[in-house]
This record gives C-alpha cells, structure tokens and sequence, in this order.
C-alpha cells in the first residue's frame, strides 16, 4: 500500500513510523483493520486557550472507524485505556491508532481489539493532556521525517504487523488496484524465487 | 496507583517511564511485584573519586525487596545477567528494576525471575561501569520528564506488564485506599459499558 | 563472546548496539547464527556520486554469510522484505543483519529465516535509499557509541536472541577459546549459587 501511496506522490507514502501493533498481539499475527480516520487532538492541560468539546469524544465514535489520537509530544501520561476500548467496541470501532501512549495492555488484548501506539504508560492524563478538538485534521512527525503528514478525518487508515499507514480518499480506488497487480507480481516473484531463479532478473521481468 | 499518587501530589505519578517489563514475559502477562527498593548506585568506571563498597552487591539484597539498579546514561554495557539473578532469587527478592541493560534473556525468563529494565546489551560491565554505592538515593530521569524522580531506599515499587511506579512509603495506604476505590469505580464502569451506557456521563456519575 | 572482545582490547566488544532479533521469535529463544559477513553498503537515492553495483545485491549472496546492510541515517523506508529472506534461503545464508528498517514481519517467521534489526518500515526503499556497494567495509554507530564500528567483509557474526556481535577472523579462535573457558565457569558459578553460596567470593574464586 505505501508503495503504490509513493508511486502516487503521497510524501513518505503515508507511513506513519514510529507506531506499532499492541493488540490483538505484538507486531505479529494477521490482524488487520482498514477504515475511514476518527480524529481527536490533544493539547497540554495547561493549554486554556484551545476549545474544550462538549462531550467525551469516545461517545461520538462512529461505527466502522479507525480511532486517530494525536496525543503532544514530551508528554509522559497515557490518552487511552482497557475502558475506552471496551466502549469504542460497543460502538462498532475498527480499532484505535494512538500517536502517544495507552496502558492496560491486557485489558485490550483479553478484549482483542486491535491499538497501535508510539509506546505504554501507567499514568492517566489528568493534570498533563485534555481532549481539544474531534473530527479536525491532525498532523503526524516521526524523528527520520522532515515534513508532517497530515491526517484528515475520513482518510482511509490501513494498519497491520507492519505498521500503520494513511491513504488519502481519492486515492483508495487507485491504490488498491496498484495492490491487488503487486500482489500479483509479488506472488509470481515468490514462486520463480523458490524454484532458484535469481532475484534482480525475475523482479525487472515481472515488475516491468 | 499512579493515578492515585497523581493525586496526592506525587511527581509524574511516580511513573518510571521507559522501563518495561522482559521477564517472566514481555511486557504482557498477570505478573506483579511489590516491596522495598534496595538500591544500587554505578558510575562509570573511569570515576576513580567515587567510593567503592567493601563486598558484591548482590549478597546484600534484603528478601521480598525489589532491586533497583541505577546505571548512568550514554553507556553501552550491561550491568545484570542470568547468574545475578540466580543468586537474587535463592535470597528471595521479589526482582529487578534496572534503569540500564541486561544480558541472558532467556535464562531471567527460565528462573521465572521478574525482570524490567531500559533495554538489552551483551556486553558485561568490566571497563565500562562499577557498583559505586548501596542504599542510597538515585535519581530517574526519562527523556519526557524535565524534572528527575528520586528513588529511596525502602520506598515502594509496584511493577507490572503495564509499567514501574514508586511510591513513598507515607502514601502506601493512603494509595491502596484510592485504589481499591477507583477499582470498585472501574468494574462498575466496564460493566455499564458492557450494556451499551456512555462513556462521559457514566464516569461522571461513578467517579463523582 | 563480546567480553572476551573486551578482554582482547576489541572496541565495544563488537557489540552492535540497537540491533534485535525479530524472526524467528522476537528476542526471545535459542536461535543463534554465526558466519562470515556480506556486507551491503546503502546511500541516499538523492547522492548520484556514489557508484551502483551491476547486479542486484540479493543474488550475490554466499552460501553460510550472514548479510549485512548498512542503510544510512534518518531515513524511513525499509531495505529488506520477505522476498529477499525468500531468496537468500535459497542461495543457504545464515541470515540477515540490518542496521536499518524491513518489512513483512510474519513471511520472515514463516519462512524461519533470523533477522535482525534497529526496526520496521512498510515504505519500500525506492525514491529514498538504494544499494551503492557489495562488500566493502562499513560502518555502525549506535546512540550511546563515541565511535563507529567497523565490519569488513568476512568480519565473523554471530547473533542471538541477547544481540549482535563482529569479530574480528584473527581473534575468532583466541575468542572461542576464552567463551569456552567461561562457559565452563559459569556453569560451575551457577551451580555454587543455586546452593547458597555467596556471588561476590564465588566468581572472585572461580573467574580468578
């Protein structure tokens, strides 16, 4: 997917590094969720400036989505945990994508919902992090990149073992057919490799 | 807990952020320690003014303590492996926290010894770091904090899947107190959620 | 084996800081590899200087080696996918050494094929990283080293779920020799503690 993203110019194809699977399992298993971003941005507690929602955020969590929390950074608390996933379940949520920490680990886990993290942490966001804003763009900086990449809510967010990657709308239909002739070539490629064809010939054959 | 301890004021809720748990599994699993910090103080080996103690630290350690090891950052030795934990275990410690690298993962996890620290290396000490001090205070700093935790000898350290946190030894019943509170507040909470009741207006009711 | 290194003056033991086992299990279990290094040395797409090599790296691979890539710094695509592990199971490597980022976490498993990395990217390398040199010597620097170290093609490695570690071909069999000789004394230092004994007299006995 983050290849066909590149082909299609979307700087640094989408990836957002630095996160990873915590549940269902760790960074193994076939466990995979796909669905239209739910944005939340955080800020510092200290923050009295930016807007503060009505209502919690997890109660306006739409079915089939993929929960995004953009959590700020040098921040030590935790912006999820084993109650909110119990809820976003009862919702119809995909899964949730934390650009920040979560705890209960086991709590997620027994519940097998699918989180990706940057990492954990025991601690609770009173008195260091407040939900600020839903459904806004949020912006994403892992330490290899130069540029944000920004999460809009509705794009497409795709995460597996591998990682966590975010297609933009117009872009879905495109980039899954280049996926669906990858793994087409891919599967080929596998198959000329086990019979001990050499690797660059078969992949400038078949890759074209 | 460290919610708890949030409350009575403590700094970062006594959270030890960046130490995670390798043994008896990896950040995963019911394990749980609990008791007094005995605490081991290195520098580096170069620091030829710090004092060093008369016999090995490792027959110092007190039964049912938590060993809590302090290595200076920016060095890249281990300083606890499989036969210090050998030894820890036959004197009955509860195990080990280490602010710093260990070696023999697999061995930690055949003694089921509990084990929780920075990260890995292979490398042993030997020219790199020494044992300077034991039960003395030492200083945590993770790369979120501004301020350093301290860690006395005998306060308490509660470690599991989820994360370290230390509490000083005049909150401990003040902190179990809140916390079987906030656990009774939890289960009824889940199981409202269970039955499909919000999120917002249900810990707003049981939290008071 | 990396304090033998220390003993033999070699910097750092040889240990590759920052590089863990993540196939066939995730440090964790007794899969080890040890062979001769192929090294592969990666630049930036951008520098147009650097020379490219005439065929692709995969298919030189040699029976036994253990592969080495060095990707550069600050980059965010992976150099290594499932594929490649394919094909240089074929060709009978050891295994794989990346000092950078891959892909396709469960085909590596499946395929029982040990890599070993600093992590994940699901980006490709196209557009951001590509092979510049086969075996040349190149160089490792981990957050906590002052120097680089260097692996020369040939340079023995040897990894396991405790990490990675280069030695030098004339220090392997003085290397071997003194591994061996403390494997002997930690079995018996093992056995004086599962008795009771005291750790500091103990290895100041046995280790002379």
């Amino acid at each position: 997917i983050a290849d066909a993203l590149v082909k299609l110019k979307v700087p640094y194809g989408g990836y957002l590094q630095g996160l990873s699977m915590y549940s269902p399992e760790r960074e193994v298993g076939s466990a995979k969720i796909f669905g239209p971003a739910f944005t939340v941005h955080m800020v510092l507690e200290s923050d009295t400036k930016a807007p503060t929602p009505a209502t919690h955020f997890v109660d306006s969590i739409p079915k089939d989505s993929v929960i995004f929390l953009s959590q700020p950074k040098k921040t030590i608390n935790s912006v999820w945990g084993g109650l909110m996933s119990t809820r976003a379940q009862v919702l119809g949520s995909q899964g949730v994508v934390i650009d920040g920490y979560f705890r209960d680990i086991n709590e997620h886990k027994d519940l097998n919902f699918p989180l990706f993290a940057r990492g954990f942490s025991i601690v609770a966001s009173n008195t260091f992090t407040r939900t600020s804003a839903i459904n806004v763009p949020v912006p994403f900086v892992s330490e290899n990149q130069t540029d944000p990449i920004t999460i809009n809510p509705g794009d497409f967010i795709l995460a597996d073992a591998d990682g966590v990657v975010v297609i933009p709308p117009p872009l879905v239909e495109q980039c899954l057919k280049l996926c669906e002739e990858r793994n087409e070539v891919d599967k080929k490629t596998r198959e000329c490799l086990v019979n001990g064809e050499a690797f660059g010939p078969t992949i400038a054959r078949l890759r074209k």
